[in-house]
């Protein structure tokens, strides 16, 4: 089995290349792969499958819009929807692997269509379609409780603005929630204004702990922090101020820097996007044999 | 660049082939290959080069008895003696690759010769040479001193025994230890006796952190506790004792298992190795153009 090692901000994947849906990609090998000291490390696995071939009726509906579906799985083996630093990385690779051109077209999430828009190399910047607002929401971290913000981005969303660095929070341990409020789980964001229009954010995702980066995260919280307004992020309350209709923001996260703007209509991510290495899987030690 | 991703009980490398010395390695560049997000990641770097070709007398001198070198680096760019562990994998690489046969054979380290024994697939042992006590010694952890024994393995150790289970131990930090009696700084154990000559063990290596495992620190912990006897380990002053002349340890470390030998006069390790994946680096993330 062949693979690519990349990252997006330092949030990295194993992508396997599958253009026919062949692979059998149980939970177990997911883990193994993602495995930093065993396998070969990464917060999740993106299977590169060709979107007729997904393999899922949902997705193959969408195979005349897009050719290729970006099947996400988290480092744990579980299914997850969507990833921005992953469809970067996924983007990159597909261009580079001579599998799609340079230029702006769809690939096919679990979340929908997403646009993408890259050149030969370089940064890449995806749609990340209208973040949805869905009001106030709590996570408790080291005893304490924190009020946020509900965002979904097709993967859910609680974005809690804070006042001290965020260099200082202890991730070390999933942040509590209240599973009636997210029934599937949730990524938990914390940010702070560094600067106009200017963020700094550390996130906690759901099957993969502390990640270095979260694409669809670093689109929540600049549209909590667009929905605040300039400079009253705590005093948010669900429904409370449309925000601003188009901005540009910064977001710097452990793993680097990446662009969001809000447009009022959706939304865009821009961000690098690394191949690092090529390789292939030893058989005996992937199937044990 | 070509590379092999390889453990040994979890203690995992980047293995580079390079048997002519043509690969100009610096720090920047293994700590680059080694971290564990923006790279491959890795305990440390494994250079397989031609003993002739070390490119350094005092490794070049052993050419007439040792076909290969095992050059180690630290994750953090640092050189190293030796490791146990990747001796194990760097092996089983050899043989795999066609550039050694199963059987008996020397490899050189910086620390000197290692004989290894291994077959066309399976475990590895290694021939560790003899542990040399060097008495007591001291290290920190928590606010708390731990009494240990000095051993050295080419490399320096400190062993401390404990009674409580070593999961109980917080090593996110370094233990701290008098700079005047390691002045090349040192990899601390802590072990505690589970069984009849079956211990239990934790490391911090300097250079890495907290590993999965560290070869020779197995051997430096049996070396200890075979010093002590079956059953005094606390009460172990510096030169009491001569420990058993032949016994044979199982030792657990977080990676999994691996098996000391001690017979007065040498120290062998028997372990699994395993290689996970072949790959090749883009050149344009290795030299950042």
């Amino acid at each position: 089995m062949r693979f690519v090692k990349g990252h997006g901000t330092e949030n990295d994947f194993v992508i396997l290349p599958d253009p026919d849906g062949a692979l059998e990609l149980s939970p177990e090998t997911v883990a193994r792969l993602c495995d930093r000291r065993a396998g070969i490390g990464g917060d999740g696995v993106l299977r590169a499958v060709r979107t007729k071939a997904a393999g899922d009726p949902a997705v193959e509906a969408l195979a005349g819009e897009a050719e290729w579906f970006m099947d996400y799985r988290n480092a744990d083996g579980s299914v997850a929807e969507m990833c921005g630093n992953g469809v970067r990385v996924f983007a990159r690779y597909l261009v580079d692997a001579g599998l799609a051109a340079p230029g702006g077209w769809d690939l096919a999430t679990r979340a929908g269509l997403r646009r993408v828009t890259l050149g030969a190399s370089g940064d890449v910047s995806v749609d990340m379609g209208p973040p949805r607002h869905l009001g106030g929401g709590e996570a408790s971290l080291g005893g304490r409780t924190y009020r946020g913000r509900r965002v979904s981005m097709g993967n859910p969303h609680l974005a809690c603005a804070i006042d001290e660095p965020v260099a200082g929070l202890d991730l070390t341990r999933a942040p509590g929630f209240d599973p009636a409020a997210f029934p599937d789980g949730v990524n938990v964001e914390f940010y702070r204004r560094v600067g106009e229009r200017h963020l700094e954010m550390r996130v906690y995702e759901r099957g993969s702990g502390e990640t270095r980066s979260c694409g669809t995260g670093t689109v929540a919280v600049a549209a909590a922090a667009a929905l605040a307004g300039n400079g009253g992020d705590q005093a948010v309350e669900a429904g409370a101020g449309a925000g601003d209709a188009t901005s540009e923001w910064t977001v710097d996260v452990p793993g680097g820097r990446v662009v969001v703007t809000l447009d009022g209509r959706t939304s865009h991510l821009r961000g690098p996007a690394v191949l690092v290495a090529d390789g292939e899987f030893r058989n005996d030690w992937l199937y044990g044999a």
